[in-house]
């Protein structure tokens, strides 16, 4: 079966019986899909407080009751231990297992997140015309580290991380509207233009992803990236969080529509 | 000096002086005010996934740090503890205390929530021409309990209570465009039309607030109100929390506009 026209529970189905291994881009077309944090009870009042400070770059879709694996509002009958198709267990911040089933990791205290991710506001991108470069290189998006502090919540503080998508001038205005009705999934764009003035020094070499091509009359677009929270959280070096392995996500049952603003 | 044209710190000031004890509404125009709601950090992190889990009711404008007074992202030199004219002590679910300053009950394990509240829309559609009935006759706006059950979050649940403002269908249209721009202080309205389908019997006699006129051309529309999460957690008769007195509302720096969405 095309994995696109896949409904978002069949989709988790394929992924928990351990049928689908691989990236979720392209699969149940149309669903939001959502980065995963999960982190012990103890850090995630300050981790919520963090993302509601920062909601750019941390938009909140779901949060489950400590000890509950049910993403509650976005797809309640799933299962956020075995639904990803890969897993990152970090201890003290350092990276010690990929795995595609966390239950004997998920204990009674732990609390799982799912933020926003660009898929959502891509799709609304290319419905109205405007390229997604790093789409039609078939690349990882390139991602940057800036000069613009997040707002520090508890223990966590930080630069944020931001995604680039090269594209002309006219384009860059309509992506400010396109992206705007999503606030859910980091919305309006933080910067356009002039990399230096956030601190990136070389767009030919990002933070994380890859690089992608920038045509001469186009101008580089930035927005807000969920990479910021995992970064962020992992400066503190938890004793265990888990995060989703890049590019393998979980997919909710909310269409990409609905979590428009207007 | 007109209270209409101080500048939020101006009208901060006069309050925690106690040259102003009356309501805020209609005080330095242009700029939003919060309902204010502080917890003990036991409760907090429930009670702000309460609020994630229901953002039209409970929209989260700031959260202190525990044990802090200053709203970082609102209003960084304020103080919560007397920058409001009136508030309201609860012990056990029972108001116990109405005091303008509430220094010596907020101890170092204390959490203030600022939530978004109606002033801010209610400007919007004045400028848009829509009348806003309760305005007109001088009176609170009306407010009702809902068959509309909020998402629960760990001991928090109760139903939804809205707030009521009668117009022509032209401009019930017209006001969904208006206030979707404002996520923030509620957003678009819950409901339009037969209060009876969201288990309201009596418009005469609202739950809150007062009445108010409904000519024979006019809709009901009907919005997600603040008081819910007060209404919600009160429930729980947590040992204390605080709340500012209705009416006697926070002032931030944030100018209505600059919280709209597009």
């Amino acid at each position: 079966m095309e994995p696109s026209i896949l409904s978002p529970s069949e989709a988790r189905e394929m992924i928990r019986e351990g049928s689908w291994k691989g990236p979720t881009a392209g699969m149940a077309n149309g669903f939001v899909q959502g980065n995963l944090a999960v982190v012990p009870r103890e850090l995630a009042f300050d981790f919520l407080v963090f993302c509601q400070r920062n909601p750019k770059p941390c938009p909140v879709l779901d949060v489950t009751d400590p000890g509950s694996f049910a993403p509650l509002l976005t797809a309640p009958g799933a299962d956020l231990r075995k639904d990803l198709p890969k897993y990152h267990i970090y201890k003290d911040g350092v990276l010690s297992e990929v795995t595609t089933d966390i239950t004997n990791a998920w204990t009674q205290d732990m609390v799982g997140f799912l933020l926003g991710c660009s898929f959502t506001f891509e799709q609304a991108l290319l419905e109205n015309n405007i390229p997604v470069r790093h789409i039609e290189e078939n690349r990882n998006v390139p991602m940057y580290r800036t000069s613009i502090e997040c707002v520090p919540a508890g223990n966590f503080h930080g630069p944020m991380v931001v995604s680039m998508r090269p594209m002309k001038q006219a384009d860059a205005i309509r992506a400010v509207q396109v992206t705007s009705r999503f606030p859910n999934v980091h919305g309006a764009p933080v910067h356009i233009g002039d990399p230096g003035k956030i601190g990136i020094k070389d767009l030919i070499s990002p933070d994380f992803g890859e690089s992608v091509t920038i045509h001469r009359d186009e101008v580089p677009v930035f927005w807000a990236c969920g990479v910021t929270p995992q970064a962020v959280a992992m400066q503190q070096k938890p004793d265990i969080m888990i995060t989703h392995a890049p590019g393998h996500m979980f997919i909710t049952d909310i269409k990409n529509e609905s979590t428009a603003i207007l």
